[in-house]
């Protein structure tokens, strides 16, 4: 920050942040003609590097959260292709899995809310079929015999997080986008002080260019040089995860068939758990969601209490070999919704907020925040989530987004 | 294994195991004048990296191990000392730390069963102290507040396994001990088939010795090359620790003194856990004890078990950063007790065996197998101890051993 200013870079399309936000909008920009950069001191491992990868917008589906449903199950159907265009274009594969999701009930309180959510999806047209306890246990047999009922959504599928960052970076490559691997150490406005005019880099290269999109995750509300009233309402909020293997510890497949076979997901002392099975053998048990600031170290209390709740789930997960522990920075916004299109200041592009949805959220982000930036029309199932909705303040409660969007 | 014999190299003492035990017996057979050398791939590294260092004879003590009791305190009587010449003689710390052992009961029965080791210890003439709940809350303030007394040992102190294991690498290097990085693949015997006469290492250079000392931790028993007659009862038992990190997860110290002031230790679930916290700000939390051959996996269950047993001792500790965790092998016997001493094969001379007291047996043991080395002659201390207590048969009951040593 301290350094001198060495050069002016220009480009039409300045990204601010290459996690998979920001790099499948670069992607899908410059798919599009637009000349862009990246700017990100470690592109293709933001908060993807600990997600679970879960692409599962009607198992996480909550009461007046509707038009996030609806953008979660646009991004859900585009997923299959997106992927494989991906794979395509790069040869990377991104661990795309269309597993369907199971998610289950441990006691007849659990049973009773699944119940209603059910009846709520049927009323919403989703797909998603009520097994008894017996029935549950057919389809994944490591289940403790607790489990009293579930909600099997075969449309709720996995991605793995880290390929989907590494085939992003390489496609954005191979598309011309630039990456310049330095943080964002400022947003800089244009001569006037209404206008993004690019950023400056923690580096000292300057870059200018005609929409400065910010896709910084959970940092995303705290970059300095923004005027106030442009600033976003994004905090963090850390999760811790764990990384399993679906194998005995001498490394020899299990007997008697996979370990599980889809996701998994339970409220466990009113606490989200999913078990997310990848195809290369690991199984990603998350997830923490603790409001700590910028602190991601791994604590005993955090993972202590995810193999407490994994194991009342799937008791046999404490013959699996423990990989990784590890913790990440959801952007979490006040209605755990996105932020995506226009802001208050002219030339800043938000692409931010995706809290718990960032994975599943990448493709309809993307195409949508390019279609903006090329356009300068932001397509309809967009439009319920511009940083606008926060105008009046930057913390409303959660009925005036559902107001907003009816 | 397969290559040639590279080299003939000759040594009055050839030692195979570079652990705390080879290191320690190198260091001091070459002090007595003797010409050593060790064979091992990654000296200084076994058992100890993941041991937590209790040195707690009068704690550890159980029914029936009277001898093994003897021979713990005469090392610990010698720890002060031998770390003061470690440290002097290299400038490297052992971490050793004068700090007690506080032993508490979380319920009736284990109170009851500590009252008994009490009564026992009075019996035998060691100090320990019994205090009440509230005392020990006193002298701990993060116990949990179900305990229900405990005995303070003021004796009982700790070490930190990994730097002893440098600093005594670090000795032998300093005292002439000839270290040679490569696993010994098999013991080779003089030509009459009725002698050790050194070993052939996996890298194929050959070494003859006088005498050899068989000093490889839990891989002891399964050394290629000695008759049935002289191999011995050894084998591995896995044990998983923890290390967390007694500050904040933003690193600053916690507030209202140290988390934990000296080895704390308890029966939870009937399982023995220990934490002991280091001078350096970690706290090792410890141990599993698995019967699982050569694996040495860290599995969700044991990581599991500990943090859940650690969290009912000291609620706290789910705040604490967790640093690492780690699986190790500790050599096991019949009878917990080590092997010291001649073998039933002249020139095998064993230094193993030490189950879950090698790092508080090194001193006596290093001085008592020296001590043979040089002279021909066990210390009485060690005699107990030799592997002719298995000469009947490999596996005898406990029973046997007490009458042997009495």
């Amino acid at each position: 920050m301290q350094r001198a200013q060495e050069t002016e870079r220009d480009s039409e399309v300045l990204i601010v942040g290459g996690g998979i936000i920001g790099l499948a909008t670069a992607w899908r920009s410059a798919q599009r003609g637009l000349s862009v950069t990246v700017l990100d001191p470690d592109p293709g491992r933001g908060a993807n590097r600990v997600a679970a990868g879960m692409l599962a917008p009607v198992t996480e589906l909550q009461y007046g959260e509707e038009s996030l449903l609806r953008l979660g199950i646009a991004s859900n159907e585009r997923y299959a292709a997106f992927a494989a265009e991906l794979e395509a274009a790069t040869g990377l594969s991104t661990g795309y899995r269309a597993c369907g999701t199971l998610a289950v009930a441990l006691d007849a309180d659990d049973r009773a809310e699944l119940r209603e959510q059910h009846a709520f999806q049927q009323r919403l047209g989703l797909a998603a079929e009520w097994l008894t306890g017996r029935e549950c246990r057919r389809l994944e047999p490591m289940l403790a015999p607790s489990v009293r009922g579930g909600l099997l959504v075969a449309g709720d599928h996995q991605v793995d997080g880290r390929r989907l960052g590494a085939a992003l970076l390489e496609a954005c490559v191979r598309a011309g986008v630039r990456i310049h691997r330095s943080a964002a150490a400022r947003i800089v406005l244009n001569p006037a002080g209404d206008r993004a005019a690019g950023a400056l880099a923690e580096d000292g290269t300057a870059f200018t260019a005609g929409q400065t999109v910010l896709a910084a995750g959970s940092w995303s509300g705290a970059i300095p040089g923004l005027p106030p009233e442009a600033q976003l309402p994004v905090r963090p909020v850390k999760g811790q995860i764990l990384r399993l293997r679906m194998t005995r510890p001498d490394g020899a497949p299990l007997p008697g068939g996979p370990f599980l076979s889809r996701n998994l997901r339970a409220v466990v002392r009113g606490v989200h758990l999913y078990l997310v099975p990848r195809e290369n053998g690991e199984l990603v048990v998350g997830a923490t969601m603790e409001e700590q600031g910028y602190d991601t170290v791994v604590t005993a209390g955090g993972v202590y209490e995810l193999l407490r709740d994994a194991h009342e789930l799937v008791p046999g997960i404490t013959e699996l070999p423990l990989l990784e522990t590890g913790a990440g920075l959801r952007p979490g916004t006040p209605d755990n919704a996105p932020l995506l299109g226009p802001t208050a200041l002219p030339g800043l592009v938000a692409a931010t907020g995706h809290h718990r949805n960032g994975v599943l959220l990448t493709p309809v982000t993307a195409d949508a925040v390019a279609a903006y930036l090329a356009t300068g029309q932001l397509p309809p199932e967009a439009a319920p989530f511009t940083p606008a909705r926060f105008s009046s303040t930057h913390f409303p409660s959660v009925p005036a987004l559902q107001e907003a969007t009816r």
